[in-house]
C-alpha cells in the first residue's frame, strides 16, 4: 500500500466520504488510489474556488468535513478566498495539497512555492507530511483538527514522493477529538443575573446556529423579555415557519445601530461583539450602545446547547414556549415588475419544506431573507467571510450533502462570475440546485458602498468600474454552455412560473432574473 | 488631495498608465480618484486572476509595469496563481491591495485577514501603507521595486483610511532604480575559455529573451560552434523567420535529457540550470549530463546584453552572422483531420508579422511552437510558473499593451476554465485577440503525467477526474454569452477558414478547435 492509499483509507475510516478535487501531476497517485480504495465520492471542480467552496457548503449541511484535493501553491491560492469564508465561519474541512517530491524542491522549478506559507493565512491548522510511514497519522491528525469544535480548516501538504512511496504501517486510527468545552457555572450565573435585571436585553446567536439553539434562546427570552438576535452572517440558520423567532443584525451599520440602540445587556452565544462590516468615515466600528454591558455566555468552541440549557434552568425557562415564526405564505402575483421584495415573496410562497437557501444574493438577497421568515421550515447558509464567489460552489457542496433536499442559491450576477465554473459540476453531478441569479448588470453593493464611504461625484470612469454591463452577460446561454438548463424571467409572472417549475422538478437549473438597476 | 489621488498621481508620474481592477468597498476612494486624476486607463476584470494575469501579459509586452487594484486578502488570494507566474517570470507589476481602515482591524470583522501574509509567497516586495502623508513615497518605492531588474512583483497594501484621508504633500517623485548589474570581467573570460575549449557547448537563454540576446548568442555560437538554446518556458521570446535560431529545452524530461546529452559546457544567460518540471520516479531532477560544466554568464538581474556583447568581443564574434530561422510558410490544407501539428501549420502559414502568441495550449501548444519557427517574425510569451489560468488574462493584457499587433492565444479547454471571465474583458475593451481553444475534453496533460509518475491502471474513477466531458462544455456559446464572437472548427478546412478570417479582421474571437482525445 503506498502513501496515497493509506491516506485515503485513513480519511474514510475517519468518516470523510467526499473529496472535492482539482488535481495536478503531483496528486496523480492520490487519483490512482481512488480506484484501489473504494468508498470515496470524488467530485471534480474546474477551478479550485469551486472545490473549497463546495467543501464548505458540504460541511455546513452534512455536519462533517469533506476533503479537498488541490495542486501546489497556486492551486491552493485559487482556493483561498473560499477557505477564508470557511475559516471565518468555523467550517470543518481537510485540504490535501500536493507539493513537489521532497527531494525535488532543491531545483526550484517553475511550480515551486512555499505551500505552507500560502496555506497559513486561511487555515487553522497546517502540516507538511514528510514520510509515507507518518502520513496516515498526519491525516488522522488533520481530520481531528478539522473536527475541533466548532470546526476548523485543516491543510495537509502532501509531497509527491510521500504519496507514491510504500507505507508499511497501513491506515491510522483517529486520535481523540476534544468535545466542545463546558461553560463555567459562574458565567451562567452572570448571564442569568444580567438578563433578569430588567434592562432591555438581546441574546445574540452566531456561527453554527441550530434549531435547538433558537428554541432554548427563545425560552430564555420568554422568561425575561429579552429579544433573540442572530449575527448578520451566521454559518447556518434554521429559518421559516415553526422556528423560534429571531432577528438578524442588519448589514448597514446605521440600521444595526438603530437595531441595538435600546439594548443594555447583550449576551453573546457563539457570536462576536457586533461591529460594522467595513469602516465608514463618521460612523463607529462598535455597534452596541456605549452603555450596553456585554456578556459572553458561550464562545464558538463551547458547548452552547449545554450552556443555553443551564441558563434556561437558572431562569426557570425550560417549560416556556418561545415566540415562533408563523406559517404565512404570500399570495402569488398575477402581474408586476421584478423587485427583490417581489422575488422574495415568490420564493417564500414556493420554497419546499427542508429546502436549503444558499445566500450570495448580496443586494438581491437582503429582502428575500425577511420574506422567507414565514415560509415553510427551511435552512439558510450565508457567506461568513464576505469573500464573494462562494454561493455557487457552496450550493454544489450543500446539494451533495443533502441529496433529498432542494437547494436554492441566491446569487448576484457580479458574485456569480467569480466561480461560475461551479455550474458545470452541478450539471455533471446532476445536483438538485436552483440558482436565482439577480441580474442587475452592476456591482450594485459597490454603488451603495461608494456613497457610504464618502466618495463623492461618481463620474463615468468610476461608474464603469462598478457596472458589469457592456457587454451584458447572457447568463442563460452561459449556464446552458456548462450543461445547466436555464431560463430568463422579465417580470413576476415569468419568475413565478419558472421558479414553480424548478421547485417541482429535480436537477440543476438557473433563472436569470432581470432586476432593475439600483439607479444610484 | 486625498491619499488615493496622490497615489494615482504618483503612479502616473512614474509611468504606470494602466490599472487592471477588481475593486471592493475599501478601494472606492481609489475608484473615485479616477475621475479626478485623468490619465490612468482602468480595465475591469470580473475575477482577480484575470486582473493579475492581464497585468503580467501587459508588462511582458509593454516592457513596463501595470498596476492592479485588488480587494483585501481574499481578492488578492484569487490573484495569487497568476502572481506566481509573474514572480517566476520576473515580470514587473505593482499591486494595490485595499485593506480595512487601520483603526478598524481591531474588530476582526468577517473580511479581515493578514493581507501581507497572503501577499508574501508570491511577491518580491510587500509593504503596508500606514499614513496618507507617506503613501506617495510608498507608491514610488513600489514602482521602483517593480522596476528592479529584471522585473519584480511589488505589492502595496492600502488601508481604506490611508486612501481617504488628506495628503498634504502631494505626489512623490521616483527614487532611482538601480540599473541591471554589470557582469565581472573574469566571468566573461571564463565563459569565453569554456566555449573556446572545443567541447560541445550550449548557450542557454532564459527569462526575458530579446531579439538582441538571440542575435548576440547566435554570433558567439557561430564563432565557437556552440548551440543556442532557450529554457522551456521563457518569459518572452522573439520567434519566427529572420530571428537568430535557437532550440527550446523540451518539457518531457527524457527528451530534455537527450537534448542535453552531448553538452559538456552549458553557459547560462538569465536561465537556471535545466531541471525536470516535476519529479518522476526513476528519473533524475538535473537534466544536464553529469560531466557537463555549468557556467553562469549572466543572472537574471545582470545586464545580459552588455555581457553577451563583451563575450562576443572576447571571441571575435561581433561581425559573424548567426544561423537564422528562414521564412517558410506551410501550404494550407484542402482537407484533413485536426491535429496539433495541422493546427500549428495553419497558424504558421497565416500568422501576421509582429503577432504575439500567448501560449497556454499545454498539450495543444507544444507542436505549434515548432511549426511557427519559420512563420513571419513574431513573439511568444509563455506560462512561466506552470500555474494554469494564465493564458486568457495574459492575452488580454498583451492586447492592451500593443493595440496595433494581433494577439493569438493558444488555450487548452481545461486551462481556459480557470479564468474564462477574461473573455468578457476582451469583449468590453474590444481587444484584438484570437483564442485558439484546443477542445479535447480532457486534462490531457494529466493523462500523460498519470502514466509518467508511475500510477498504474487508470480505472473509471481516476479517469473521471482527468476527463472534462460529461457534460461537454460548449465554448462557442460560452464565449458568445460573454460578448466574444465564436465559431467551431471540426477539420483543417474549417479551421483554416476561421483562422484566416480572424487574422483578417480585428476584435476578439474564439475558435473552438475540436481536437482528438489523446486516447491514453
Amino acid at each position: 500500500m503506498n502513501g496515497a492509499e493509506a491516506l485515503l483509507r485513513t480519511l474514510l475510516d475517519a468518516g470523510v466520504e467526499v473529496c472535492f478535487t482539482n488535481p495536478g501531476t503531483s496528486e496523480m497517485h492520490f487519483v490512482a488510489a481512488l480506484d484501489r480504495v473504494p468508498g470515496m465520492r470524488c467530485v471534480l471542480g474546474l477551478f479550485e474556488g469551486v472545490v473549497t467552496g463546495a467543501a464548505d457548503g458540504y460541511a455546513r449541511i452534512a455536519r462533517k468535513p469533506a476533503a479537498t484535493l488541490l495542486h501546489l501553491g497556486p492551486g491552493l491560492g485559487n482556493g483561498l478566498a473560499n477557505l477564508h469564508n470557511a475559516r471565518r465561519g468555523d467550517v470543518a474541512m481537510v485540504n490535501i495539497v500536493g507539493d513537489h517530491a521532497t527531494y525535488h524542491l532543491q531545483y526550484d522549478t517553475p511550480l515551486t512555492s512555499d505551500v505552507a506559507a500560502v496555506a497559513k493565512p486561511m487555515s487553522h491548522w497546517v502540516h507538511s507530511a514528510q514520510s509515507s510511514g507518518q502520513l496516515p497519522a498526519d491525516a488522522a491528525r488533520a481530520v481531528a483538527a478539522a473536527l475541533q469544535p466548532p470546526g476548523q480548516v485543516a491543510t495537509l501538504i502532501l509531497p509527491a514522493d510521500v504519496s507514491w512511496e510504500e507505507c508499511t504501517g497501513g491506515p491510522a486510527t483517529m486520535p481523540g477529538v476534544p468535545a466542545a468545552r463546558r461553560v463555567r457555572e459562574d458565567v451562567i450565573g452572570q448571564c442569568a443575573a444580567a438578563l433578569a435585571c430588567g434592562e432591555p436585553a438581546l441574546i445574540l446567536l452566531g456561527g453554527h446556529v441550530s434549531e435547538q439553539d433558537l428554541e432554548l434562546a427563545g425560552r430564555i427570552a420568554a422568561a425575561c423579555g429579552a429579544r433573540v438576535g442572530v449575527e448578520t452572517f451566521p454559518t447556518r440558520l434554521p429559518w421559516g415557519a415553526g422556528r423560534a423567532a429571531c432577528e438578524k443584525i442588519p448589514y448597514i451599520p446605521e440600521f444595526a445601530l438603530a437595531h441595538l440602540e435600546t439594548v443594555r445587556r447583550l449576551v453573546l452565544v457563539g457570536a462576536t461583539e457586533p461591529a460594522s462590516f467595513f469602516a465608514y468615515p463618521n460612523l463607529p466600528g462598535r455597534l452596541a450602545h456605549e452603555e450596553c454591558e456585554l456578556l459572553t455566555l458561550a464562545e464558538p468552541h463551547h458547548d452552547r446547547i449545554d450552556a443555553l440549557q443551564r441558563l434556561a434552568e437558572a431562569m426557570d425557562a425550560p417549560a416556556l414556549e418561545p415566540a415562533r415564526n408563523p406559517l404565512a405564505l404570500p399570495a402569488l402575483p398575477d402581474a408586476g415588475a421584478l423587485s427583490t421584495a417581489a422575488v422574495g415573496d415568490i420564493i417564500a410562497a414556493l420554497l419546499p419544506e427542508q429546502a436549503i437557501v444558499v445566500d450570495e444574493g448580496i443586494t438581491g438577497g437582503f429582502e428575500v431573507f425577511e420574506r422567507t421568515r414565514t415560509a415553510r421550515a427551511h435552512e439558510w447558509i450565508m457567506q461568513t467571510g464576505g469573500s464573494i464567489g462562494w454561493g455557487l460552489p457552496a450550493a454544489t457542496g450543500a446539494a451533495i450533502a443533502a441529496p433529498g433536499r432542494k437547494v436554492v442559491c441566491l446569487e448576484g450576477d457580479g458574485s456569480a462570475m467569480y466561480t461560475i465554473q461551479a455550474l458545470w459540476t452541478m450539471a455533471r453531478e446532476q445536483l438538485d440546485v436552483t440558482v436565482v441569479l439577480f441580474a442587475n448588470r452592476d456591482y450594485a453593493i459597490l454603488q451603495l458602498e461608494y456613497q457610504r464611504v464618502g466618495a463623492s461625484g461618481m463620474g463615468t470612469r468610476a461608474r464603469s468600474m462598478l457596472h458589469i454591463g457592456n457587454p451584458d452577460i447572457d447568463f442563460v446561454a452561459l449556464a446552458q454552455s456548462l450543461g445547466v438548463a436555464a431560463t430568463r424571467a422579465h417580470d413576476t409572472v415569468e419568475f413565478t412560473a419558472q421558479f414553480a417549475e424548478a421547485m417541482a422538478a429535480r436537477g440543476p437549473r438557473l433563472i436569470e432574473t432581470m432586476m432593475p438597476a439600483l439607479g444610484l
